[in-house]
């Protein structure tokens, strides 16, 4: 294979382009990233992996930035993904246009990457994961994944995640009692942010108060936190509560079994993905171009296309 | 197979008890699933497929309701389904808990169904697809498919529906600019909904804005319209919008090839989860479980256990 010994050890140097470069890869799906990844690997597992996620302008950003300043002040390595999984139309990126200069930007122990779709539907979460697995392998202590979302991106946070923060404002308000259903199992504690503003008590209580009626099934209680995160008021509090969400995970013995839940997943889509790549050779997809306008003629079944697909070229 | 000739009639009829039942038997995926819909398959494609996307309370329901309402008056059969992508945890629904009794729910040219995750993450755009070909072979005219969502969600509903509509509120302002990338895309047409609130005519405009300087790679220039669903006012302005937009469609026949989109896709998606079954027999599953430790101790990587499932059991 062409991955070179010498960018692999760069890459666990903790070598800034290198780490860049491998990303890119990934994002590129170019045919090298598997094998760089397949080095990297036995190098992983170090790294807590915490997911944020929320409406847009909730501050994710910001709240993530302020983080890693506190992790740096401690001295550790902190990664920054930022997933962007709107629009394969455009290419465009929510996250990719943002300017993203703070005072960690320049510290060579964070390193911050916004990652978009670029048209690849559905593999965006996947890679993202691959990307925490660089920065894992690269020695960062802590990765912060942010992404907006509700719903199906939302999850895939929580898979990919050890701790999941979900990142609101006052004026969340209104959508919480709708949400409640989804959001209350995949937060491990909530953040009001921009808590200075009209509404903010009152946010918190209306979250309380659903999660009143809530524990997780693993018995972890979530609570609401209240940060001004453009000011750095209580960011503090949100690494404490990560550092209690951890604690409370390995007590109990429950972080191996969300990795391993993460890993049993992980390998069921390389092997779909794997499968997929196999099946659609060239003679197949000219069987499928050629025959889809009968089914939308209703001369056949996509039912029955399928199954001819199957069927036809078997080796 | 065991699905009764008579059971098709009956939904080919419109009768309602089986129809449901036929959604049923979709969502829980019975073995007659797939049986039904390729005997329902023929009798589908006249149906038009209005997709409905917006933030949680943006009264996606309210709008699907009274355009219901507006249909009927034109003796048109509607359907109307309810997609709630959020939390396989709980299986808890967002949709399903709300009580949806309103004067057109009674009338029998209306079928109104919910449908919830319950655990399978992933599946339910598509068991939504199929119940909207069961809804199409009863005899509806139009189908409106509603969801909540920022993300794969909406990405979802764009692929199944002919025009897809986002719905706001005047309070959405903020998140219009962070999320342009990503919705001016996927919306044929904007509504504004609760436009008696403030800021109402603050949020037209930033959209406007922000539509000015695109066009949809087709040439279709998407609007923005103004609503106060619950007085029912505006909504004969929606239904003349998707009705523009389905005769632009059609008049540069990229319905067809919207369609013909769809159904490629569609078939990949069925060849994939066929692969996916075939593929996990119980002697793999065991030695996936066997070996996932290795994986977690870095004694082996994830890529050759993937590599192994699929060199081992070669048939």
């Amino acid at each position: 294979m062409g991955v070179d010994r010498d960018f692999i050890n760069r890459i666990l140097q903790g070598e800034r382009v290198s780490v860049a470069r491998a990303i890119s890869i990934i994002e590129n799906e170019h045919s090298d990233a598997i094998e760089t990844l397949r080095k990297l690997y036995p190098h992983t597992g170090r790294a807590y992996r915490v997911g944020m996620t929320g409406p847009p302008g909730a501050g994710k950003s910001t709240i993530a930035n302020k983080l890693a300043k506190l992790y740096r002040e401690a001295n550790k390595q902190v990664g920054i993904i930022a997933v962007d999984p709107t629009s394969p139309f455009t290419g465009g990126a929510l996250l990719g246009d943002r300017i993203r200069m703070t005072d960690v930007e320049l510290d060579s122990g964070v390193f911050i990457r916004s990652m978009a779709s670029r048209g690849s539907l559905g593999g965006l979460s996947k890679k993202a994961r691959e990307a925490a697995d660089v920065l894992d392998a690269s020695g960062c202590d802590i990765i912060l994944m942010e992404t907006v979302g509700v719903g199906q991106s939302e999850l895939d946070i929580v898979r990919a995640a050890d701790t999941t923060v979900v990142v609101l404002v006052p004026e969340s308000g209104d959508s919480i009692q709708a949400m409640k259903a989804g959001l209350m199992e995949i937060a491990d504690f909530f953040v009001v942010n921009k808590a200075d503003r009209a509404g903010a008590e009152q946010a918190v209580r209306s979250i309380k108060m659903v999660l009143n009626f809530k524990t997780q099934s693993n018995g972890w209680n979530p609570d609401v936190l209240q940060t001004i995160a453009s000011e750095g008021k209580g960011i503090d509090l949100v690494a404490d509560m990560i550092a209690s969400h951890r604690n409370f995970l390995q007590e109990k013995n429950l972080l191996n079994k969300k990795r391993t839940e993460r890993m049993i997943e992980r390998i069921r889509e390389l092997i779909g993905e794997h499968l997929r790549v196999e099946f659609w050779t060239a003679d197949r997809e000219k069987m499928l171009k050629s025959k889809i306008q009968d089914v939308l003629s209703l001369h056949t079944t996509p039912y029955d296309l399928a199954e001819q697909l199957l069927n036809h070229f078997k080796h």
